[in-house]
């Protein structure tokens, strides 16, 4: 039985608090939250500890893992904090908008050595997972393109836009993982073109609401991603992984099974999924399996801090390609423009 | 908080006490099981009692309704007995698998007046209350014709065939009270052919493992229902209600939705989730939880013994349609040869 | 280069007046119909003799063979008429609605000897044909369940349907045909419910418009047919054959193939085409190329008088059991109420 | 009746000449090639004239109007030649690769004002322009971002590959048109990545033969585009096209309407259509009755000089995109690199 910890009351620390009550190999021990409304409320559903201070938390003999979901600005510092401490722990991506602080956070982390997970959660998610085994396989041979679908049902507002680092290391760094992860090879070179065709508003605080992005992998793999920060038919999610032997696609997942036939059309399938909380809500459970393996097993996660700093890497990289109208090269940790 | 007694430790009594363990409004107080070593390892799971003998596990104070997943021959002795300490009733379909001991058993019942509800799971299966949803809101105007189709992956063994009252009684029975669920109005004539080209055993064991049989209702609207013991492809699990305004379908559940393209064909769908636990395990939760409301309410559940009756009289016309080649003629709860 | 006759200038005579124009095989000599002004209008077109007397037309040596499109009523003797001047003919279905004079044609039809082939269509259908070549080829391993949903986009006049022979006679023997051609071994049971859920006027007239048919083969494959005479979204034609191997479907041919996302769905498909003439064009053609093939190699066309007369057994069937609510069992050119 | 005189005894041109003897409003007159054993073996079918001398041929008064399927580099000469004549022409794409040629060429034909069409046959398949008539009609509000997938089934002979100019200019070039009719506003800038992973002969002759190109139109939509000269399991083209109130996507087309249903997954489509002879079929035919409505009409046809410039300056920039690494901005007829 793993105690854990969760750093965050909002919407992504509830979801995690739900998983870990559920799980039974876990226990959620405590909630920090310097919104102490938030995290009571949080932690009463659990029987959980409330904590206002994340020294305080840390320090606890009966905390053995820690899960962070605060905001972005404090995963550095909680990161460090928690393994200082030996505590194995699992943050929501990104580890920083700052490549730089990334950088330094997994050198010590490197140091430090415990289990360090990073959330890129749509890895784990059973159909996603399906394709890379049936890939990793060899059903469809090389992998010449990957086509990733990615649109949010509805834009947030403008206040999250503003801190979240821009639209490409907000939402697209979770397709540049994806493609990382189905690619088994390095990107060498990003495009990207950035958009407001959605909110006004969004383009007033600076930030892109629609992106298409390419991706050149090392052997010349191709890559195409697609976003939008709105659907009206909803969360939009498709992954079409192309090789030399045969093409694999993921499909959407729907609110029901139920297919309509009327005078305007045939066979149109349901409503897709609300979200992510719906859409990808067994790749979280699934997510935290894996890191309580990884505790229990005494090594590092599959998505470790690397995969955090190379996916803001390639985001960074797109974000500056839109910027400037040039390809990116990409090179471990450095980037420079193409050509 | 509910405590629940349940009956019979086999398959589907693990699936029922999962459920209730799993339930925040329900608790498993008692397993009971003349096979005690199945009763220990199932409460053993989840902290319950573990009972031999029905009547005093009926009267422990501690137990406020009860769920019956014991062979068919028990049923109506354990609902009676239920009832008769006032006790609310959940069983497993069928009630039994004699028509009249049916009728005295729902005569007694309707004296004692405790909730009772029968386990027709698949009206609880959420793309098929949003196909009745759709249905009563009109979305396609009158029904005309229905077609289920309903096979299973695999026969079972010729044991269970011998004691399962026969094909149109076992696995029809299903699509039969989903086809008056859907119909909302009484069958009155049913006509069924049955054929053995699965597995000689149970043609030597004297039963059907093909049939089909067509329904028509009182207004003339008409019902195809196709089964088989057999399907390589796995559990096959689809309705379709087409109807004056346009259809209706549900659409099979799958491993996952990975699609496959390859040099034999296009966009080939991943394989059929594996059988009834799997395809109809949201349902078992949903049946559970209109129980719990039922109990809570004080009123009958929304699946009654007459539903379990009504079923049974549809597959009884079925099987002597069967045998007789004559279309039977229901009414109520008698039947007769048509024409 | 064959010379064709045909008789009938109605829409399925003007359909094979294209067919045969179109086709470089065939020529169309000339055009039969009571109906002066009409054969005038279809032969101007091809610029094809109009003839208004059967004799006179059947006479004439520059034809080669005869395709009869004319009211059912006289199809019997201008088959024999043809035959008799040992000119191949093609009858449109069925041969006649009376079996005695079907027997009767078809045993003079033997001695005559000359090519004679009936028009069940969807046998040519290219999806159909696939269909059956996988079957055949054991794809699906044997069969077991075949599901045959044939619904048209709306009623016909009510005087078509007073001459029609009854829905069973006139649009039920497509599908018994393709049941029969699929299943390769005798039909020996046959069961079905008629209703009347569309038009009123079709009561009246003492035919259904709704019915359900069922099957069963000398080896116990089952077959389920349901029909209605108006779909809202189209012309539905859809096969379903399931086997110990495998099931192979037929879809529907759409307008085109346009999907389209909304608020209120997703991925409906266009709308099905619009009726026979647009759905199995192909077939048509298909069709005359056989007929064509039959007169070169001096052998029967594949789709004989004799699996005219069959069809007509089971649909005579179907609407004796619709009539009687009794299973109707079939041998060879006799029936008799089954059990 | 319009009198067609064709240029090329080729794949196209045999294509060309089958649709023109077949259309009710023109008619075959003659082939020129100077091959002229192709040239005999074409129009011998037909009934047409045999010509080698492009003059002689465009001499001849019975000559209404032209159609060219030669060789790229003979197009411009033939254009001007037959508009110097006056006769209405049709040249399949591209116009040249040589974008000063093109100007020059447009220079001179906007002078002699004849109708002159461009082959981007795509346009017409009815399909893409149900699709384009549900834009047109606000069905999904503003276009937001287009996906266009065309993927060949098989590379092609490295000497084809030699003379076409290259990927972009060869096959990208439909992809890039398709886009900017359905975008009904300028591309200002392109983006693209090429690799060699089909085939190394490819690679030699100095040619990709993967790519994937992102455009941007001047309001800010965004198209990707991804080609591959390989698909295994057939030719694929797909479309589709997100927008403020919905998506429309174009589906592949089959060999037939079958479905397969095996152990190994479910609900298989069949076949691909195998190639753009077969896929496209319709919209040659569609492209030619347009022409021939431009002529009768004494109009311009709907895709103009002016289209296959445009699509030509596209492909140029997506070229210098892949070889430099940066975006190319374009403004009318000229590019220069973005940022």
């Amino acid at each position: 039985m793993t105690n854990i910890c969760i750093f965050g009351a909002g919407r992504i620390g509830q979801l995690h608090a739900a998983n870990v009550a559920a799980n039974p190999r876990s226990h959620l021990v405590s909630v920090v939250d310097i919104n102490e409304e938030a995290a009571t409320s949080l932690a009463g559903q659990y029987g959980a500890r409330v904590e206002t201070d994340a020294d305080t938390a840390l320090d606890r003999p009966d905390v053995d893992a820690v899960i962070i979901g605060a905001p972005t600005t404090l995963h550095v510092d909680l990161i460090l904090a928690s393994a200082r401490r030996g505590k194995p722990v699992f943050c929501e991506k990104p580890i920083d908008l700052d490549i730089a602080r990334v950088n330094d956070c997994l050198a010590e982390m490197q140091t430090l050595g415990v289990p360090f997970g990073v959330g890129f959660n749509r890895r784990f998610d059973p159909t996603h997972r399906k394709m890379k085994g049936a890939i990793d396989a060899g059903d469809i041979g090389d992998i010449e393109i990957i086509v990733i679908t990615s649109r949010d049902p509805a834009p947030p507002p403008v206040d999250y836009v503003k801190s979240s680092g821009g639209y490409f290391r907000d939402s697209t760094i979770h397709d540049l993982d994806l493609a990382r992860w189905l690619l088994s090879e390095p990107v060498v070179e990003v495009s990207a073109f950035g958009s407001n065709l959605v909110d006004p508003a969004i383009a007033d605080a600076g930030d892109f609401d629609t992106a298409v992005t390419s991706l050149k992998s090392a052997s010349g793999k191709l890559c195409q991603i697609n976003n939008s920060r709105r659907a009206v038919y909803g969360f939009d999610q498709r992954v079409e992984v192309f090789g030399s032997k045969g093409m694999l696609q993921t499909s959407n997942q729907l609110e029901s099974g139920l297919l309509r036939w009327s005078e305007s059309g045939t066979g149109a399938l349901d409503r897709l999924k609300l979200f992510f909380l719906e859409r990808y809500e067994d790749s979280f459970r699934t997510e935290l399996d894996e890191f309580l393996d990884a505790i229990e097993q005494g090594r590092q996660p599959s998505v470790s801090g690397e995969d955090g700093r190379q996916a803001l890497i390639l985001a960074d990289a797109a974000q500056q390609s839109a910027e400037t109208g040039r390809a990116i090269r990409v090179n471990d940790n450095r980037q420079e423009e193409a050509g």
